[in-house]
C-alpha cells in the first residue's frame, strides 16, 4: 500500500491524498460503504460502480459466522465471492464481539464468544483474526482492539487502551509472518482507543504510532457519547498519528460529523447511518434531509435532488418513492439507499476537491448550514 | 392498438403475433412482469429494460388505495409516476375485490367493498373502474368482472358469467363514451369467467366475442382448480374467442403452465410466480429449479445458469446468493428477482421464435422434461 498526501493545510488540518493499493486508487477523504456480509445492503456491485465506491467495507465477525471461512477459501476471497475488483477494508469484529455476541470473555489472550446467529463458540486472538482476514483477503485488515462501552471509568478505559496496544503489538509481527494468500497485497491499521479521556487517546495513539503501522484508525467513537465530541476526539488522536499515514475514524457519521472530522485531519469514514437511514425513508442532500414517507413530498414529483446524478435522482420523483415506502414496497429503500451512498461519496469527492482548490471552509459552511 | 398475427400453425393452436400500442410493439406471446403497486417487486426500470420487458402489470384495485388517484391525475398518469416508457396493462381490480377486500356485497350495479389497507369504503362499477384505469393511463385496461371462487357450484358460476358479461357490455359503451387523458391511446380487454364448467365458458366467451373488444383476457383460472385442468380451460376459450384479437391468460403460471398455453393458442401471460419466489429462494432456469437457500449449492461459485444473459447471472455465483439469503440480505431476493423475470420473458420470447420457425414442440419439450 502506498499514500501520498497531494495537499495539505497546517499541520493536522484537512488533508488531500491517494492511498494505492493492488485494487485501485482511494482518494481520500473517502468514504467506505458498509457491507457488513459481503454486499451493501440494498446495493448491486453496479450501483457502487455508479456511486464511484473506491472501496467498501466487510466485517470479519459477520463474514466469519457467515458464510464461514471455508466457503470463504473456496470462493478464493472476498473479492471473487462478492464479485468486486475494487478495494476492500476489514473491521476485525473487536467492536461486534463487544456489543453483539453473547457471554464474552475477554482475557489477555483474546477474547471468547458465543456468535450471536448461533451460539457457535469462537475464540478471537491478535493472530486469529489477522488469519481470517488473511483468508477473506481484505486490502486492509484491521486489528483485533477492545473497544470501550461509554460511559466507561478511566481506569477500565485505560486497562483496554494497555491491552489494545499489546494486541497491536502481536497483530503487526503475525502480520508480518504471514502472507497473503490470493496473489494481492495486504495491509493492517491499528485502532486507537481511550474513551473520551484526552490522556489515554493520546497514550493510545503514541504507543501504537511506534509500531509503525501503515495506517491508523481511531475506534471507540460514536458509541453514545456526546455527537460534539467525535471532532475533538479526532483531533487530539490526528495531533499525535503519524501526518505521513492515513487516518480512519470508525463508525462516523453525520454528514456534519464527517465535514468536521475532516477538518482536523481524517482521511477515511465508514458509516451505517446512509444505508440504514435509507431504508428507514430519510435521504441526504447538500440541502438538508428529506423524510421521504412524510406528506409533505406526496405531490412532489421532483427528484430527491434535481442536481444530483445519481440512478435514483435521474429517474425517480419524491411522490413515486413515498408511495412505495407508504405501500411497503423494497424498491423504495433500494432507490434511498442508492441516492444516499451516491451523496456520502459526493460529499467527500467534494471535500477533497475543496480541499485541493483551497476552498474546504466554504464548502463546509455551505452543507452545514443545511444540517 | 393493432394487432397482427404473423405465424399461426393450425386453428387454435400456438402462434406469434405482435401488439401494437402507442408505448411501443409486444411481441406474443409475451410474460408481463406483475408491478402490482407501480413497481415490479424489487426492480428499477433498468432492470425491466435489460429484462426486455415490453409491457407490465399494474392493478386498480391497489392503485386506487395507494397513491389514490389524486395523486395518480397530478403526476400525469402511472407511465409518468413510474417513468416507465413502454406499455402498461392493469387489471381491473375485480379479482382483488372478491380475493382481498373486506364486506365485499356485490350487486348487478356493482361492488361495494372496504379496502384491506385502511377500511376505506369504496364501490366499484364496470363504469368506474374504466374511469380510474382512465386516470391510471394503461395501455390497456381490463372490465371489471365477478371472479368465481374455487370451487363453485354451476349456479353461482353461471350467474357471475351473466353478470360478468352484462357488465362487459356497460364497460364497452363506457369506454367508448369516455376519452384518454394523457395524449395516447388505451384500450380495454374483456375477461372471460365459468370456472371449470366447460358449458359456462363457452357461453362466457361467445357473449363476450359478440361484444367486439379489442382482447380478450380468460379469468378465474388458477384459483386452485388442479394445475392440469388450466391449458384444458384455455383451449375451451380459445376456441371460442376470435383468432384476430389477443388471448391473455391471467395470473398463470409455471413454466409448463405457459408453455402448455401458449400450445393452445394463449398470447399473454402475467404471474407473480417468478418475483414471489425469487423472494423466497427459488429460481427458474430452462434447467429446472434451483432452490438457492439449500445446502447444495453452498460451495456452488457458478451462476444460477452460466448461459443466461441477465445482470445476476453475469455476476454472482449460486454460492454467493445462497450466503445473502442465509444472512437475511434483501440483495439475495433483489438478484434472484432479475433473474426470474429474465426467465420468464426469455421463455415466452424464445417460444416465439421457436413458433416462427416451426420448432415450439421440440423447445417445449426441452423445457418440460425439466419441470
Amino acid at each position: 500500500m502506498r499514500f501520498e498526501l497531494e495537499h495539505t493545510v497546517g499541520a493536522s488540518r484537512e488533508r488531500a491524498g491517494t492511498l494505492t493499493t493492488d485494487h485501485g486508487k482511494i482518494n481520500t477523504p473517502v468514504f467506505m460503504p458498509v457491507g457488513t456480509l459481503g454486499n451493501v445492503k440494498a446495493l448491486t456491485n453496479r450501483d457502487l460502480d455508479e456511486a464511484n465506491a473506491q472501496i467498501i467495507l466487510g466485517n470479519t465477525y459477520h463474514l466469519n459466522n457467515r458464510p464461514g471461512m471455508e466457503i470463504m477459501k473456496m470462493a478464493g476471497g472476498l473479492h471473487k465471492f462478492m464479485n468486486f475488483e475494487r478495494n476492500i477494508l476489514t473491521d476485525s469484529g473487536g467492536f461486534q464481539v463487544f456489543s453483539l455476541a453473547q457471554l464474552t470473555k475477554i482475557k489477555d489472550e483474546g477474547v471468547h464468544f458465543q456468535s450471536h446467529v448461533d451460539g457457535t463458540r469462537f475464540f478471537f486472538t491478535p493472530e486469529s483474526v489477522i488469519d481470517i482476514q488473511r483468508v477473506i483477503g481484505s486490502d486492509i485488515m484491521m486489528v483485533l482492539d477492545e473497544c470501550s462501552h461509554y460511559p466507561v471509568g478511566h481506569e477500565a478505559a485505560e486497562k483496554a487502551v494497555k491491552r489494545t496496544s499489546y494486541w497491536a503489538k502481536r497483530s503487526i509481527e503475525h502480520f508480518r509472518n504471514t502472507e497473503p494468500l490470493y496473489g494481492h497485497d495486504q495491509t493492517v491499521f491499528a485502532i486507537a482507543q481511550g474513551s473520551v479521556y484526552k490522556d489515554l487517546r493520546q497514550r493510545s495513539c503514541n504507543e501504537l504510532a511506534e509500531l509503525d503501522f501503515e495506517g491508523y484508525a481511531i475506534g471507540g467513537v460514536s458509541v453514545g457519547e456526546p455527537p460534539e465530541m467525535i471532532p475533538e476526539i479526532a483531533a487530539v488522536c490526528t495531533d499525535i498519528l503519524p501526518q505521513d499515514k492515513p487516518r480512519y475514524l470508525m463508525g462516523v457519521g453525520t454528514p456534519s460529523d464527517i465535514l468536521n472530522c475532516i477538518s482536523v485531519g481524517v482521511d477515511m469514514f465508514d458509516c451505517v447511518m446512509p444505508t440504514r437511514n435509507a431504508r428507514n425513508g430519510t435521504v441526504f442532500t447538500k440541502n438538508g434531509k428529506i423524510i421521504l414517507k412524510g406528506a409533505k413530498v406526496k405531490d412532489d414529483f421532483t427528484p430527491i435532488d434535481p442536481e444530483c446524478e445519481c440512478y435514483t435522482c435521474r429517474n425517480y420523483s419524491k411522490a413515486y418513492i413515498r408511495h412505495l415506502f407508504n405501500s411497503g414496497e423494497k424498491l423504495a429503500g433500494q432507490l434511498a439507499t442508492i441516492h444516499n451512498i451516491y451523496f456520502y461519496i459526493w460529499l467527500t469527492n467534494e471535500s477533497r476537491n475543496a480541499i485541493i482548490n483551497n476552498i474546504f471552509d466554504r464548502f463546509k459552511r455551505s452543507i452545514l448550514v443545511n444540517y
